[in-house]
């Protein structure tokens, strides 16, 4: 159990998706695994709330700990290793319903894609992030597949730089033509005309639309509406949390100063330089163009477009 | 010679003031060291074409040796010693006209920073970019010397991180309370309300006002602008170039992408991946609060406050 918690909290594991499943199969572990003389319930209840700990921002863990608590209620009766196989065949049923969002995102975005298009996106939404084909990435991968895409413009994603250790690596893997920029310099390939749609991903979408993403999402819209650039946000349904008003509720996660003090582990600062490292950022629904679902795309007012989304 | 252009080139000696004055003490080591077969004017050109040659985007650098061929011109008759004595007389008086330049300025822009002000600036811009106080890191330690300053937000300037590796070390000398952030840290930050006024230096001004300084400045720039804070530009007169209409006309460089994809000489990025690499972005003067001179504080429309200020 600690080594699923510490891979989440390290990062290890990331991506709000993969964070979701790797919380669904952490569970099995901490009632399988857990303390014989303790009911299986209650080892289910540690173990979530060790998870639950371990990252804020993301919805997609909150959301699988639910799920999982009530196949684990209502199977608890038949003892431990009863909760731990009902709750597996649930990770194995959430894993595969991300694997079938995450085709249907990417067929439904790739056709906002024309032609030629530079496509700029940021942090790591592709496999490595869902266990599916990707959010954000698995629209581009999409998209190249059906020849509509140019290049992809990669956003380097300090501190933790996602983007050149994680997507440049998988773009490079499908050959998907790429160049990677630090993250300021969105502003100066838009002014350039160098970019024709943004496509990122998101931790928690709130019920109006506003998104939390990966830290330099936000100054990517506020960019991307002064320059008429098209602005996406590809996420399962699982990301948008309809009991978070707006953006202004989304707890943001701020991580060790010292990511944004050292890189890989060497220092690229003064000794004892204080930092301050929001994780993420929150883009207000106005700036969001659509959001690309399993359930198609949702366009503004979002309130209303999420709420029909949503309906079971 | 070969030294003085290299250190230009590899950022030993970087920003816009402090590249003209290793520039005007490069020229007199060019005229003084040259090949003795060589009249002096032609050993002077030789420098200046090496010189010119390192980085294309600061005008410091070609509007200092611009004046020192007006100094070689009419020493060249007394012979190479002659010119290279009045060479290094015109260095020695450019470094105390900034140094001059840099305490007014500094006077001038502290007046801007209201008592608690949480001050955001990009790069370095103090003592180790003109060889005086700084430009806007001049302001900044003068604002808090006059006590109306709150603490500084310092972004990290990716790719070659001169905030986290010069100005944390400068305000840390100096004991002003900073906190680095990533450069994708700004939005939130500016969102957060934590920013009341934003301070950077220039490499290039152009006529009408527009600004070409480190990349990222443009995005910060659209930020303050989006949440009304204000940003100001502090530089020098020799940074405004006259014969630059608008921004449209600066030569942006381009540097090695291995800059990007390596932090401290450590890949950060699969082998091959492919970056860019714009080492400077274009503010348009219309996001542009004032610039803070030694002449003054000019402000919209730049076009005449900028002739205004350079009438000579």
């Amino acid at each position: 159990m600690e080594d699923v918690a510490d891979a989440i909290r390290r990062l290890a594991v990331r991506g709000a998706p993969a964070i979701g499943l790797a919380a669904s199969y952490g569970l099995v572990v901490g009632v399988r695994a857990g303390d014989p003389s303790v009911p299986p319930l209650e080892r289910f209840e540690r173990a979530a709330r060790l998870l639950q700990s371990t990252r804020p921002t993301a919805v997609n863990l909150r959301w699988a700990i639910e799920l999982a608590r009530s196949v684990a209620e209502t199977s608890a009766d038949g003892g431990a290793e009863a909760t731990a196989a009902a709750l597996l065949e649930l990770a194995e049923r959430l894993a595969e319903r991300q694997r079938a969002a995450d085709l249907r995102i990417a067929e439904i975005g790739a056709e906002l894609v024309e032609p030629g298009d530079r496509v700029l996106t940021h942090c790591n939404t592709g496999p490595l992030a869902t266990g599916g084909a990707g959010t954000a990435g698995g629209v581009i991968a999409a998209a190249w597949d059906a020849g509509h895409l140019g290049q992809v413009w990669v956003g380097e994603t300090r501190p933790l730089l996602q983007g050149s250790r994680l997507t440049a690596w998988e773009l490079g893997q499908a050959g998907i033509p790429f160049r990677l920029v630090t993250d300021a310099s969105v502003g100066t390939l838009m002014a350039r005309g160098l970019v024709d749609r943004v496509v990122v991903g998101a931790d928690r979408i709130a019920a109006n639309g506003d998104v939390a993403n990966k830290i330099g999402t936000y100054s990517i819209a506020v960019l991307a509406s002064r320059h008429g650039v098209p602005f996406y946000v590809a996420a399962p349904l699982s990301t948008i949390d309809p009991a978070t008003a707006t953006g202004a509720e989304i707890e943001i996660e701020e991580r060790d100063p010292s990511e944004v003090t050292h890189v890989l582990g060497r220092a690229v600062a003064p000794d004892g330089a204080p930092a301050a490292n929001f994780a993420f950022d929150v883009t207000p629904a106005e700036l969001v163009t659509a959001i690309v679902t399993e359930a198609g795309l949702l366009h503004p007012p979002y309130e209303t477009s999420i709420a029909e989304a949503l309906r079971p």
